[in-house]
């Protein structure tokens, strides 16, 4: 049994916290919007009213919460985990964030003497209920080992990508191809409703063969449903196409595909529309919806 | 035992023909490049000298050739087919090719009283190798179901979408989808190396969440290899692309997506890779290769 603090309780840090506190650890939590711990504490989990009191009483500190900002503020805030961090201390931020801020953690736990991972997931709110996530880790082999035990109560495959940075950076890469199957998607959609296609008949025939894909079978169905409704925030999508974006260009990589995808879900979220799933991208193909 | 007329024995013609011939139809077979019959023939397959001749001799006449100026001679040109077909004639245009033009052919049957169908395909070389692709029908049911078991030689499924050319639109629709797994698919490859990831683990990490599909699963480890040959020539990809952004801008619909691999394409097959495999789109990004 560990001592395992939670910080960031949304809809993904819920299921995930709840299977930690599930396979018997002892959980410390955190979270902006104290509301959200109300399940978790009424389980056992001990309220926190700081990152740094979390990073006091435990020994391994999980955050999972929503910006680079926030992680920053979090990690890095004057109540923040550094500044309640004792010698055991492992720290892994599962947030998607950047690969420069995820360094920038791990020169800071360095210096301090303890250890820190990047390990940011995959599988959205249903990979996150059912302990499904694909987990990508970045940091030191004895801190991977000390980890991997604790991360696979949530996630059904957890990898060492590499140094600090390398979660985040195989993170980016993995939004850079949901880019394209999440534009390829709704244009197919688009494109065979104004074709007069039957679009179960299209989703049932295309989705078997070459054009097969998770975004096809996962939000195909929902789009003809009309459920727009988050697995996975349009907002935060746009948040990760940015860094992806941000450190391509550090790399200097054209990512011609993910910037029409960044342009397209900024559009969206201008629209109003960044509280709605990423499937909600078919809006704005207006004569579809 | 039917009389099937077979036109154009290209890499799927000749894979698809074949395992007509092994359910014991009589073929009667005509390629622009005749040599490409020699293997049929030797199987017991009638050589035709044109595609009238094959019209006239055979009850089925299924062709699947490559550009739709290609379609329009083999059935309109004065050897064509339309000169040679009979009663009992059933016409199936298996080539990717436009609506419109499927439109055409049938209207010209139906004053000459034949049936005809636009059967696209979809699930290159291998599926045709394998009797796995998927065929996407347009035309009448009558016609539908006489092909059907036919079609079933080289098919795991078929599917009747509507009436003429909407076998062609769904195939649009599909190659719509794939503009976005490949593009995808590259610049996530693309990205990955410049930020010195190991590309086996990404592809064996990323590709069973929420970014899997077909087109990573079957050319991101061809790509690693450096095995660029074509189950699909981009040339014919870049004219699948080409029509459907055609028949998009009929149809009012803005394909931004499909538009961005359309142009990506055109510079990979302009830069002289036209005859390579769809997967060597990567070649665009130098530093990966």
């Amino acid at each position: 049994m560990t001592k395992v603090g939670f910080i960031g309780l949304g809809v993904m840090g819920n299921s995930m916290a709840k299977h930690l506190q599930a396979s018997g650890h002892e959980l410390f939590v955190y979270n902006r919007t104290q509301s959200k711990a109300n399940e978790l504490v009424g389980l056992g989990a001990k309220w926190c009213e700081t990152p740094r009191e979390v990073a006091e009483q435990a020994d391994v500190i999980m955050t999972i919460v929503g910006y680079p900002q926030d992680v920053e503020e979090v990690y890095f805030g004057d109540d923040g985990v550094f500044a309640g961090v004792h010698t055991d201390s492992l720290l892994i931020d599962l947030t998607t964030s950047t690969p420069t801020l995820a360094i920038r953690i791990s020169e800071t736990a360095k210096e301090k003497g303890i250890k820190s991972l990047d390990a940011p997931v995959s599988g959205g709110d249903l990979g996150a209920k059912e302990a499904r996530l694909t987990t990508m880790v970045g940091g030191e082999e004895a801190a991977f080992s000390q980890a991997e035990p604790l991360l696979k109560a949530f996630s059904a495959k957890v990898t060492l990508m590499g140094p600090a940075g390398a979660g985040q950076h195989t993170k980016m890469a993995n939004q850079i191809m949901i880019a394209g199957t999440m534009t390829g998607m709704v244009e197919l959609l688009a494109y065979a409703k104004a074709a007069s296609l039957d679009l179960q008949t299209v989703l049932d025939t295309v989705g078997g063969g070459a054009a097969a894909n998770w975004s096809l079978a996962n939000y195909g169905p929902r789009i003809l449903k009309g459920d727009y409704s988050p697995g996975f925030f349009a907002k935060h999508f746009l948040k990760d196409l940015k860094i992806a974006l941000d450190e391509a260009g550090k790399l200097e990589v054209p990512l011609p595909g993910a910037e029409l995808a960044a342009r397209l879900y900024q559009e969206l979220c201008d629209s109003g529309y960044g509280d709605d799933g990423t499937q909600a991208l078919i809006k704005l193909w207006k004569k579809f919806t």
